[in-house]
Order: structure tokens, then C-alpha cells, then sequence
């Protein structure tokens, strides 16, 4: 995607192969910056601190990671003492144990002085992979877009949280379908969810829609319902972070609250992700997926810009009082109007999955 | 209520008459100071900036400055001046509007000499009575509580925004019952929707109920879903600021959505309102009420403390991104499981609400 007219990705090499570089994503959206990744510890705090986050990103910042310690110790021992390391900065994300296991896979059997260059290759390779299955996820999206839209009418698409390019290496996932829109010369014009607490929408995801130059107007999470009411949202797109075997999605709070809201106004609800999120162990997401609770800090605090441009925390919470903080919720398939993969849209239903995915069948 | 053990109301009258006190809301939740009014000047000001606010709280204290304006000249040419300058400070509440045509009838045909004392006497009945229609609210509402309390089980409770005391003389609207049955012994927990933008939940109800005593949790607005899916929230109890004729209702923004959420997983959804909330002349609240637009400030900008204890205001959105903020919206009638008045309960229909007030037959 670009920011400001660049193109760019969330992590690129150097040619020179002796670092790599990432978006300092706890500056945004306040600042944009760039930041030199040069060792495997470089990699895994990266990782910790949230420089970089969204499940593919850390993939393939875990995966360069691994490439940096086969640099610096190609040994056996160092195999097993990185990936653990590198394991240990996020345990509960997929893709960062997914690289991990790939890579330790493939380099295992190779003579230590080959392990370097082929986890560089390697790491690339990941980065391409999350590129190709968002772009398939976008090109699917983009039919369903030009579907909705009227002539000579703005369309208009409701997103919540962050399924952007910023957690991914490029496209994103729910955005992806929006920026081939917007690329294709679509009128397209998206209502962000802010995204409370953590403020995903108003952060993340209205800076990347800025940067690349797309239209979009920050609203409350309380507003999309009177949105919808009045006509005022054509589609919603949103991502997932588990989708079950029948095709309920788990993403972040909130998400199902927009989905009755689109169910009573009928309004479509797509849910775009990549195959790799589906858990096709479990059925009832309701029941079966626990759900996360994370700090009240993230309820009760809140960080910007002072007038001077400097970065401030204020605490907005009325002082004694207890904040609870749930960080997702299931929306239930029957709400789904579809899921965008990047195998094409099914239906968010058992059998719909499967035609897409019939080795599952 | 109470603050912290000590009984007070939000608006009360020195015994030599010389001046009110209110509590200063704009310091709310982060200090606790009381402010003096003593001209109709002050009291005029205190509406405009906020330090009162809340309908039934704007009128009492229009009330008890147009007494002020008495005092310093009962002519009938202030008679006409102080009643302008009062209802210019908040044109479109309507309880500011009916207080001050309820006293320029009562003091119109007096001798300018009485008219001071017939004021600041009528005033303190203005209080009275908004006191007394909040009771009836409470007592309606706290039958419902029990009615949904289960053997040695937590009452919990969701609301939204901010309808109890603070926003009344004593109270409140929505929180009367909440209070009634803390106080008869019931053990209820109250779910504290943040409600964004202005955040009066994690301001100001969770700062009226934690100086009460009442066990409460803050949530963000997109939470409350998420806990009704899982049996968590046992009854919903919301305001409304206009409710038409057929029992549709039009409170703060997310209202709706709350509302949606209760009738998906059948958890009763109860709007408590005094009958001067209810508009006769309209019927489809989504069709006929216009839904005020407020400043994007409000989204784009939040007030905190920052750990010396000081208040800042921090910038959060992404630099550039727009916000749009719509004040309120509407509930449909057929989402709303009955209306809390101070007439008893009724049906959210026409049918129920011409049981309660016949005369409107």
C-alpha cells in the first residue's frame, strides 16, 4: 500500500541482508517511523513491545528473527534456544508459531553454515505467501463491492478494528477488498468503527485509509446502528481472528453488534480472512471459543497528542471504579452475509466452507 | 442520593436565600466540588458551561436564576429580558422552556414586589416535584428488579450513558430503581456502558454510583453483546430524551444497539422516563425525530488525569482523519420490552402508554 504516495510494505529486507526494516506501530498514528531490525533479539522485542503486531506481521517479523539467529549461531542448540525465544514473546499468535515450526522444519536438516541464508530466503517467501492470500482475499472482496454499488453513489463500507495492511505485510485483509475499490476507481467511502478500548479504528485504521488516500470518517462504535438505520452504509466489512468449521467468526468486541445491526437493516456482513484463521475443530464459536480478557488499562487509560504535539496518557475512568475488558466476541454465522477468502466467498455455512475447501470435506 | 455516606441533592437552596449551591459536573468525575450561584448571571452561566446539565437539573436551575433575576430587578421589563437571557443558554431543552414559561405565568400578574418570593418559592416546588416524579420512576422500576432477581443470585444490570441524579435534582431516572433496590437490600450489579463520545457512563454513572455504594463495572460500549450472549446481563435499564406516541424512544447513541442485543438473546430491555419525555404528536421516532450532529471534538478529543493528578485533554485520532458524531438515536418500539414512567409500567405501545395517561386518549 502506500503511505503519503509511497509504496511501501510493513517489513522489508535490506538488500544487503543485514537487517530488516518495520514500521514502529506504537508511534502511530501519531508519528510515522521506521525502524532497523538487526539481530534476533531486535526481532523478538519488536515483537513484544507491539512494534509490530496483527498475526502476520509477527509471522514473518518471527520468521527474520529466526534468520538473524541462524546468522549469528547456526548451531543446533541455537535452533532450539531461537525458536523458544521467539516463541516466548507471543504464545497465543498463529502465524508467529507457524513460521516458527516451518522454519525450524526446513533447517534442521541442513548443515549449519546453509541455515542463514536459507531462513533469509525463507522469510521472503512468508512475506510474498501473506501478500498473495491477501491480495486473492481483495480481488474476491472487490466483486462484492462493485455488486453494491449504485450509480453515480458513493459506496459506502463500515469497517471495525484493524484487518489492514498494518497487520499484515501488504493489502490487509478486510481492507484489501477497499483499497482494490478505491484503486479501481470505485467511489468508495468507509465509516471506521473507532474501536474502543485500544482504538484500532480511529488509530490504525484511519491512518493507513489516510495515508493511501482513501475517504473515511471516524465514528463512534455506538453510531453504526443509526447508520444503517437510515441507509447510510451499503456493506460492512470486517476480519476475524478464529472463523469455526460452520462458519461463526470471532473477532474483535463489538463486531457482533454490528452484525445484528446489519441483520436488521438488511445490510450485507462480510467477513474477510485468510483460510489459515479457520478452526475447523470446533463448531458453535458461542460456546467453544474462550474468549480473552486483557488489562483494564486499556478500558480505563487513553494516550494522544497534547496541544503541543507531545504524547500524553490521561486516565478517563472515574477514580475507584472497576473496568472490565473483554477482547473479543463471536458473532454467530447466521448473521455472516458471506466470508471472503482467498479462496474465493462462500457462504458462512458448514457446506459453504467446504466447497471451497473440499480436501477438508 | 449520596456522596459517600452524605445525603445530597444536585441543586439546593441557602436557608437566608441569598444564593443556590450546585455541584460543579464539568470537574466530574475527577474532582468533587460544590459551586455557588448567587445572580441569575451565575445561574445563567452555570447552564450554558455545563456545570448543570441534565433536563430536569437545567430547569430547576433556570428556575431558581429567574428568582435571582427577581431580586435584582422585578420589572416587567427584566420579566421579558431575564427570561430571554436564560433560555438562550440551552435553546433546546425542554424542560429549560417549561420552567420558564411556568413562572412568567405565575409572576406575571403579581406586584413586582412579590415576585422574588413567589419565585424562589415555586423554584424549590420545581425541585420538589422533579424529585417526586424520579421516586415514582424508582418504585415502578425496582418491582421489575425483583421480578428478575433469582435465589442468592447477582441482579446485574446494564445501562447506558448517564439518566440517574446527577442529570435530576435526586434520583435520576433510568438509575432510580437501581438505586431503590441497593437500598432495599437487593444485590445488584450494574454494567457501566463507557458510551463514547463524552463518555458520561465512565464519568458520571460510574462516579454516582461508586459515591453511592453500588457495585458496578465499566465496560466499553462494545462489550454489553458479548455479556448478554453469555446469561450476563440479567435486564437493560436506559433514558430516553423523547419517546413518541407508539413508545419509540430516542436516547444516547448505541442505545439501539444494546437494544438489538437484549431481543437477540431475550433479556428484558426496560427505558424509564418521566411522562414530560413523551412527544404526542409523533409516532415513527426513526422517520420524525432529526438526530442532532455534535462537535467531532467530542470523538476526536478525551479529558484525563494524568498520574500527577492534573487534567489534560489528548488528541486521538489519527492526524487528519474526520469524525462525525450523531448525539442520539432511536429504539423501535417492538425492541423496547416496557416503559418505566412515573405512572407505572406500561407496554411499549400506543395502546400501553394511552393505559397509563388517559386524558391523551
Amino acid at each position: 500500500m502506500k503511505i503519503h504516495g509511497r509504496a511501501m510494505r510493513t517489513i522489508w529486507p535490506d538488500t544487503d541482508q543485514t537487517s530488516i526494516h518495520v514500521i514502529d506501530q506504537i508511534k502511530l498514528p501519531h508519528r510515522f517511523e521506521t525502524k532497523p531490525l538487526r539481530t534476533s533479539g531486535e526481532a523478538a522485542e519488536a515483537i513484544l513491545t507491539m512494534v509490530v503486531r496483527g498475526a502476520p506481521l509477527i509471522g514473518a517479523t518471527a520468521a527474520y528473527g529466526y534468520a538473524f539467529a541462524m546468522r549469528e549461531d547456526p548451531s543446533d542448540a541455537n535452533l532450539a534456544d531461537a525458536y523458544r525465544r521467539l516463541y516466548e514473546t507471543r504464545p497465543t499468535a498463529v502465524n508467529l508459531r507457524w513460521a516458527l515450526d516451518d522454519l525450524r522444519a526446513r533447517l534442521t536438516p541442513l548443515n549449519p553454515s546453509e541455515r542463514f541464508h536459507a531462513a533469509w530466503q525463507r522469510a521472503g517467501q512468508i512475506c510474498d505467501e501473506d501478500v498473495e492470500i491477501c491480495r486473492k482475499i481483495g480481488e474476491a472482496g472487490l466483486a462484492l463491492i462493485r455488486a453494491a454499488q449504485k450509480p453515480d453513489k458513493t459506496i459506502n463500507i463500515l469497517t471495525h478494528c484493524n484487518a489492514g495492511w498494518l497487520a499484515c505485510v501488504d493489502w490487509g485483509t478486510a481492507l484489501a477488498p477497499i483499497y482494490m475499490a478505491h484503486d479501481a476507481g470505485l467511489p468508495v467511502h468507509v465509516w471506521v468503527d473507532e474501536t474502543r478500548p485500544r482504538n484500532q479504528g480511529a488509530s490504525l485504521t484511519a491512518y493507513e485509509l489516510g495515508a493511501h488516500g482513501i475517504p473515511h470518517t471516524v465514528i463512534p462504535d455506538n453510531t453504526g446502528g443509526h447508520l444503517m438505520q437510515h441507509g447510510m452504509v451499503d456493506l460492512c466489512i470486517v476480519g476475524t481472528d478464529r472463523t469455526t468449521a460452520r462458519g461463526d467468526v470471532c473477532n474483535k468486541i463489538g463486531t457482533y453488534l454490528k452484525a445484528l445491526a446489519a441483520h436488521a437493516n438488511n445490510v450485507p456482513f462480510y467477513v474477510a480472512l485468510p483460510h489459515t484463521t479457520i478452526d475447523w475443530t470446533i463448531e458453535d464459536g458461542v460456546k467453544e471459543i474462550p474468549i480473552e480478557q486483557r488489562s483494564a488499562r486499556e478500558v480505563t487509560h487513553m494516550t494522544g497528542r497534547l496541544d503541543d504535539g507531545s504524547l500524553a496518557t490521561v486516565d478517563i475512568m472515574a477514580p475507584g471504579s472497576q473496568a472490565l475488558n473483554y477482547a473479543f466476541d463471536v458473532t454467530p454465522a447466521h448473521l455472516v452475509t458471506a466470508l471472503i477468502t482467498d479462496r474465493g466467498v462462500c457462504a458462512a455455512t458448514r457446506e459453504g466452507l467446504k466447497s471451497l475447501f473440499p480436501e477438508r470435506a
